[in-house]
């Protein structure tokens, strides 16, 4: 089969692979009929993630179709749809208990496209079918699900639920990437009075402002000005860092009100300076961390219900063959205007 | 009256001062029993606290007797014996309405011996009477309710509770000074398995033991194998940071279980290096606080009904009168062994 | 001054009154600007509320102008254009230093229209002013603030917040009078995924849907349907009881799914048939409330941003000396299709 | 093999039965080690429990050694010393994702000596091996672990945890069989000021006292006295309902404070009377639940640190073979002073 295969910084290419088999009773083969590139993958393509090595095929976002199923799986069977969850869940350790999929210890986590083969193939193995993909209902397009496999419960839960965001609070959300972006949308679901967004793109700004920002400017001291007017000069309730370098977490600090919290969604490859002599009066909260995916079922009810329309964060759709080109539109954002790019099996 | 007054860096003596008298309708003025000494009060005194003006009466700790009430308070009265905690609380803004005292924007917050006189004289006046002390029983005794106004609400609500302590966790606490000791003592309320206490002073790693430490040792690296031991090398559910460096600080964060929580309660100078480049991906949470007091009354219950001995780390009892000496002892812990030290109205 | 007084069971009159005046010093006066009726004050009328003494000046809802306050308010003054609460708070009892001002101690609680005087008069003395009364920002009318002294709050915080709605839900409520219809509106806060309504009147569903409800039926068997078809069978996360007799209560009990939340609303006057011998083993949550109107201050800040649209329910509006002809409006709902009355001073 | 069948009500007896083999890959076998008996199985053998069908082995807690698992089974090998809990979780379910195994909608539930065969037998086949059974530390005795198959977990999580028993509460726990007096045991685990336990039985308060309960009483009106006196009035936080009447449930309801919460453990064959006349102002909270077994690992980490001494209430021991005598004794607690009883493979 094609897939995309990283061969070490700055490298990789569309070429053929051997298919993909079942090597635990557990796993899973589905075909895939829809992915998409996430801003990790280019992180892994500049050598930011010394952990996936060279000749891995990449991609943690897919729907497909299953093809076949190992002997231990018990709840999926070939001919399903599926969401392929970025987060792959053993079901049995501590922490997928838990609900915490996203620390597994029993050999998931985040390992598609990282610590083994991904979806930016025309067939993927999954292991731990059962409690790593997600039965599709008829009534939801693949396009529609694409989003659920990873920045919708990652802004979701990172960013929105760890930032504790409630009804008639203000938010401001640095950051209008795709992640951003999916915070946008899904802070909505907890009924903030206004969301302020910032980033420098006009064009990001517009789809902030399209999703349901209230405000949205350009740097950081606009940010202050429009947080502290809209709060009394208190500060925001929450501020999500959806960027992934230390100035925007420092800035998400300053931005916040006594009692608030700061909820980093972004993933960092420096360490940031933490103003302890300033905040340790402020009772503030922070909090990191990967996704667990917990939500992916409620958020998959809510796109079925059309309480949530997850596509309209696609903005480039190719034929999964076109994967050199997406790779490209969506790794020059500021000239193609990409937010997410979405490949299909079947396209055009 | 007499009462111990800071004049700049380095500098405070016992001396007459005017008697305090009300100047708002909801002061009281109280005869001090009985008062401590704070780490706080030496930072002031090292000059650390610039909100602090020369000529300021320092303490913000005692139980006394009322003596006078403004008009218009309502549930205070002369004679009443009380609690004044650290942090005065007007009771109307939006903070004392949500029971986050220490954040008061109607002029309360942590202002006795910092933005007005406090507690280390002959008398005190107390804003926000109604709000801001607690009527003692009688089977409480002075010294047992002494440490209720300052370490051990801080310890339980910005360490233990900020830090999420539960049954069965581990817990690591840094620092083993009066408010570590008091952290060891209230996170025993909330049944964790174990509590590993890491100092470099053998004395208050005794200390730390008789008051109910599973563990204790010397430095971060025992610190880091103690836990990695009790959790098969997980880390601690929770860390607290009771120093106020950023090495502590920054230990902590290499202590903690993905998914855990670091509590800072130190009074910090200076910024810290957060590796967000680490713990992006980790789901840590870390708190800031000042103490709100909410925690007040039940502590005092639980003084009362004898479930919570509190004066076990007073180790130096004086005079009123002997507020230099006090100092003196609280300020050279290494060679007098002091925790806490008490100064009594009616001594020997 | 003219007031509505309650001369015992099945007596009211709108009739000449003494002028009320301060008599503590945390009194205001206010001049009642627009009030309305409640269907609690049509159960006191009934001789249901045997604590509501004959001679009583009813009501507990309105919008007014402070003309005095007693020496002992610090933040309210003469002018101040206020939201008169439900719920008067000490402001300094253990329930009211929690957030419970509806469980007061110190005197407060529901009092108003109940034990002491209320808001259906020209004038009213409020109790504890500075922690009973809202100044009201000037964007906000006084039509949209009124429906923040009771039904809004009691309906999210009673229905709505104790029934624990949460994004992706499916939310069943039973009742769709004006505190039914109120849960309509502040259950979106929550985002669900669907919002059942039970009624029998059509004009009521109407406006249901009208609100926001998802699907609206008649009576409990189409609601068991319409709930089961939703939840695939396995019942709603919340069912909110708001009618107040037990048919509606155990109707509740069998509609919510294992680990689902029954939050009751309706004031009752009898007691239900709780069946044990088939709850006992499905996780379920029963909570009942008088509000404590702690949300009061974020329902404000969402009227004011205009993500709460709090006056679509007064369905007539009358000048304030119609007093009687309102009561005889409010208390034939089928007749006059009426959900909320409103009087205003100033009227037509 | 010896196993205690169920005949249909009043009928029981240890008789000759086929040994259990694995019918699915997810199943183990286990070599009973340890057996206890629940009050729940003498219900059963009242013919309480239709959905026991005659022919059934009883039993849902045991201490056993694994001698054969399932192809599918991955975590549990022959010769795994492992605890069987009550609650079988299919892991892959909606509530089991969330925790919530005693709902589980995938075929496990409460299921063990229910709907398929249990654990009074020579030997037992539990479905579900991974996510069903606990393996033991080796510093954990057979007896110790017993107890932690149903009544630990049941009594803190059903009881302690659902009615959120507090540091400083006071709670007052009505019935001190075996799962009242796990209560007692548990919610100190949380740090209550006072535990009141009422029961007629002198020698199960004796043992509430031993086990560390505040204050016995032998009647709801001694109950209700020394509540109102440890509360200067006000009403438990909690009460907790360990018996299963509507009696005792009704005296639940009146013995907690505004605010409080009943957290129901008993197993009810009746309806019981809510006076929602009464409490719809009281802002209650009412629990009910199976148990989830969620905090299984975590009990267990505590008798393996020595903070929980679970094996205190086993009274009498027995060999296997004396199944009929140890049924005889447990259920005539009044003149055997029982309160659990455990029957060992190697005995005396």
């Amino acid at each position: 089969m094609k897939a995309l295969v990283y061969h070490g910084p700055g490298r990789h290419s569309w070429e053929d692979v051997p298919d993909p088999t079942i090597t635990d009773d557990r796993d899973c083969v589905v075909r895939v009929d829809a992915v998409t590139i996430c801003g990790t993958d280019l992180h892994i393509l500049k050598g930011d993630v010394p952990t996936c090595a060279p000749g891995t095929i990449l991609g943690h976002e897919a729907v497909g179709t299953i093809t076949e199923v190992g002997s231990g799986v018990r709840d999926r069977k070939a001919g399903d749809r599926v969401l392929i969850s970025c987060i792959s869940s053993c079901g049995t350790c501590r922490y997928c208990r838990e609900g915490s999929y996203g620390q597994c210890l029993g050999g998931g986590g985040w390992i598609l496209g990282h610590r083994i083969n991904g979806t930016q193939a025309e067939q993927v193995r999954v292991p731990f079918a059962d409690t790593s993909t997600y039965v599709l209902p008829e009534s939801v397009r693949d396009e529609q699900a694409l989003l659920l496999a990873d920045i919708l419960p990652t802004s979701w839960e990172v960013g929105v639920r760890n930032g504790d965001v409630r009804a008639g609070d203000t938010v401001v959300i640095v950051g209008a990437g795709p992640i951003g972006l999916a915070a946008v949308m899904t802070a909505q679901l907890m009924g903030p009075a206004a969301i302020v967004v910032v980033d420098k793109s006009p064009a990001r700004l517009d789809a902030a402002k399209r999703l349901g920002a209230t405000v949205v400017v350009n740097d950081g001291e606009q940010a202050r000005q429009a947080v502290m007017e809209l709060t009394d000069g208190l500060g925001a309730d929450t501020a999500i860092e959806a960027v992934g370098i230390p100035e925007t977490f420092e800035l998400c600090m300053t931005l916040v009100r006594p009692g608030g919290h700061v909820a980093n969604v972004g993933v960092h490859g420096k360490p940031a300076t933490l103003h302890l002599e300033d905040i340790w009066i402020r009772n503030l909260t922070i909090t990191t961390g990967l996704v667990d995916t917990k939500s992916t079922p409620t958020l998959l009810k809510m796109v079925a219900s059309h309480q949530l329309e997850s596509s309209g964060l696609i903005t480039h759709r190719f034929g999964l063959g076109e994967m050199m080109e997406a790779y490209d539109v969506f790794s020059r954002p500021n000239e193609s205007d990409a937010l997410k790019v979405a490949l299909f099996r079947e396209h055009g």
